[in-house]
């Protein structure tokens, strides 16, 4: 998190960008912090190569622009330069009639992968492999294979991972690496070179934090997705796992934050998509806390009665809101790593009770003490009863921390259960679920200590 | 998200594993479910070569207690055989004297290896990275190259990024890829398949977070780490990269829940650790809210005036709550993205400000609406002044919410400052920061509201 990260830049911010030779991660961040139009002007001065060479570049943004801004033709011979996951993720992004358009106008090789690609859902290993693979038959040798390598190379994404398939059925029977394959016997059959183990591979429909959680388990370079006949039909690479990772991370955050994930960079989202992803779960969760005023007029009885009661609420509340908001963002990691699964909830259970009841105890005995001191001391008066205003938060204490850790706790399997993202199950989802249930819990108790003195 | 990643995996878990011949990660995991003595036993039964490819995992949690268990002469051949940084990692796990006599009996170069390794601080990229990279002069062609890599292969963590010296001062001049070292003429100079840009770099200082992003950002299999005169001194792969990101999530988004970060799986921390994480955060914000009893203490005489203010209390206070938890993880995200920088802080408070009147507008207008219809359709009773009432809570919304988000927004800000982790300002620190300040708004609000009528 230091500001380093400047110093080991390979390119100083403040020398003059080359835009045909510098890096194409930096040209991207620097197209990045322009106007779409002026990306758009800079682009269509440079050679078709260097074009394709940024359009690949995921982060690049407003590609999608770019490219719309470019004469039809030029635009269709670069999409056909660039990786089909990525140019079907740029198509996806454009408007119509543009996007037909365009699509007719690429050579039939993209126009079938992009169909095709364009077909799978958003966070699937499908939605995020590329088609551009290097695949080979298993009665090939070492060297045909090294051989075709570097003959097909420069259309391939991946060439770190090679697909090994049946020579007749054409289903995948090995994966082997480039570092196994250039350190095996250029005679031996390229069988040679694979791991003894079956290779780990992943369907078009799995979710793409599963595929990411394979590749850090196995660490793998690539994973290939198969269908059901163990046909290759792309693979995944690391680099778009990272990349899956960190955006995974962020709309988890967020969720847990209590919003919708922004789906773009905070300094460039628009003011109203802004307010429009966060006002709707406020505005649920306000309509939810709305019932802490229905209760509290339930109990305006015994509030006129002892307003000391009063003072406490908000330190009980929020006491139970953040026992409750440890246990979540807890599981929700948990379930998130598949440490835990959704059959795994009782165990959860059982462990954030005991835990909820000695948290509890702890600020319970914390409470007590601070009524007790304060009174003591002639900091404040509690009045006649002030001990039993005290035993009645000490007790309030205990009960609501243990139940906001167990309900912060399972919150995040009700969510999984019922086909949400656990990450929805926000910090402030579980304070206000919390807050409703913990003001019954405090009357309560204080019903049953106070009954006859204050109440 | 989903169950089906059971479905992909390689070896299904009712099978036997093989121990000897299955994939190390299947075979860790399976270790990892048991007793540390127990594996110790499982292991000691194993080949030493396939003990070393265990050990070098980071996943193998009760490494160090096995290798503790083992006699200390093969323990020491062992982890002579393990990746240099892997082995600092399990000998830092280990007791003294256990930890100083197996040092003593390890060959020269691991000895030399692991006390270097062990003086970087954690969390840096010279913590994680490997001293086992392939390392060639300049002057070298593509096939001499090659056929080094060939001979060292087997004693290198990674092949796929070389770095090419200098060939009199050993400095680092270029990063080649193996991918373009076999694309490339074998008689050509190594430097033939250098990039034209300055290879991208780390200093073993740079916090691991910023070699993740720089790894993402383009695209790298492996970063080499570099000291002052540009000699390199090890080099961080894209694995270690993936575990980094997964470990800095769950910390991230633990702290964000409002405890210390657990560095252990949930279902295997014990309890005490556990309460102990946990407990600390729920104390100091207790004794943080406890400002809020202090703060209603003050505003007994108003409260006694008017009990109908109390019945709103938790119902504003959580709107602030939830409007600054929301900012709070939209910052922490753009912060650990790099989308935000310090000193952008005041870029992002003119964005949250507006946020945050507009948020809170929305919700008093719900939050008045609601008093109104309640008191129309005689629901409830608020008293003769209800409309003033009304008006008091829908102008505390907007008071609390837009001081919510501005609040959460900045103290991300003020925590990095400071030298904390910007995560560390958790959802339940700024709900308490909120809740105490949102009193004081909400009370002086009604002062001047309500002066003359019921306060």
């Amino acid at each position: 998190m230091e500001e380093n990260i400047l110093k080991d830049r390979p390119i100083a911010e403040a020398s003059a960008l080359d835009l045909e030779r510098g890096h194409v991660a930096d040209v991207v961040e620097h197209l990045n912090e322009q106007e779409p139009e002026q990306a758009a002007g800079v682009v269509a001065g440079l050679p078709d190569e260097r074009v394709v060479e940024l359009l690949d570049q995921p982060e690049f943004e407003d590609a999608a622009e770019v490219v719309a801004n470019l004469p039809l033709d030029r635009a269709a011979t670069l999409l056909s330069g660039v990786s089909a996951d990525r140019a079907t993720d740029i198509l996806g992004e454009m408007d119509e009639p543009q996007r037909s358009q365009l699509i007719e106008r690429l050579d039939s090789e993209t126009r079938t992968a992009v169909a095709h690609l364009a077909g799978y859902p958003e966070g699937s290993a499908g939605a995020i492999m590329t088609t551009e693979m290097v695949s080979v038959p298993a009665n090939w040798t070492v060297a045909q294979t090294l051989d075709y390598i570097r003959q097909v190379e420069k259309s391939r994404e991946t060439i770190y991972t090679i697909c090994v398939l049946h020579p007749e059925t054409k289903a995948l029977l090995q994966t082997v690496t480039l570092r196994r394959l250039i350190t095996t016997d250029p005679s031996a059959p390229v069988l040679a070179a694979a791991r003894h183990s079956k290779p780990v591979t992943v369907k078009p429909t799995t979710d793409r934090e599963d595929v990411a959680r394979l590749v850090s388990k196995y660490d793998l370079l690539a994973v290939p997705v198969v269908d059901e006949r163990h046909h290759v039909i792309g693979i995944v690479t690391v680099d778009d796992i990272i990349d899956t990772i960190f955006e995974e991370t962020t709309e988890d955050v967020q969720k847990f934050g209590g919003m919708e994930a922004l789906d773009e960079p905070y300094m460039e989202i628009g003011f109203t998509s802004m307010i429009r992803k966060r006002a709707g779960w406020l505005a649920a969760l306000f309509i939810g806390e709305m019932l802490t005023a229905t209760a509290m007029q339930h109990f305006e009885t015994e509030l006129e009665k002892a307003i000391v009661l009063t003072l406490f609420i908000p330190l009980i509340m929020s006491s139970g809101g953040n026992s409750g908001s440890q246990a979540t963002s807890l599981i929700i990691r948990a379930l998130a790593l598949g440490e835990v699964r959704l059959k795994d909830w009782w165990r959860v259970a059982l462990r954030e009770l005991p835990s909820g009841l000695t948290l509890g105890a702890i600020l319970g005995a914390m409470g007590f003490t601070r009524i007790v001191a304060w009174q003591l001391l002639g900091l404040h008066d509690y009045g006649v009863f002030w001990i039993l205003v005290a035993t009645t938060v000490g007790a309030g204490l205990v009960g609501i921390v243990a139940f906001g850790s167990l309900a912060g706790s399972m919150l995040p399997f009700i969510m999984k259960r019922l086909g949400f993202d656990p990450a929805s199950a926000s910090a402030p989802f579980v304070a206000t679920l919390v807050d409703v249930t913990g003001l019954v819990i405090y009357f309560s108790i204080a019903s049953v200590i106070l009954h006859g003195t204050l109440l």
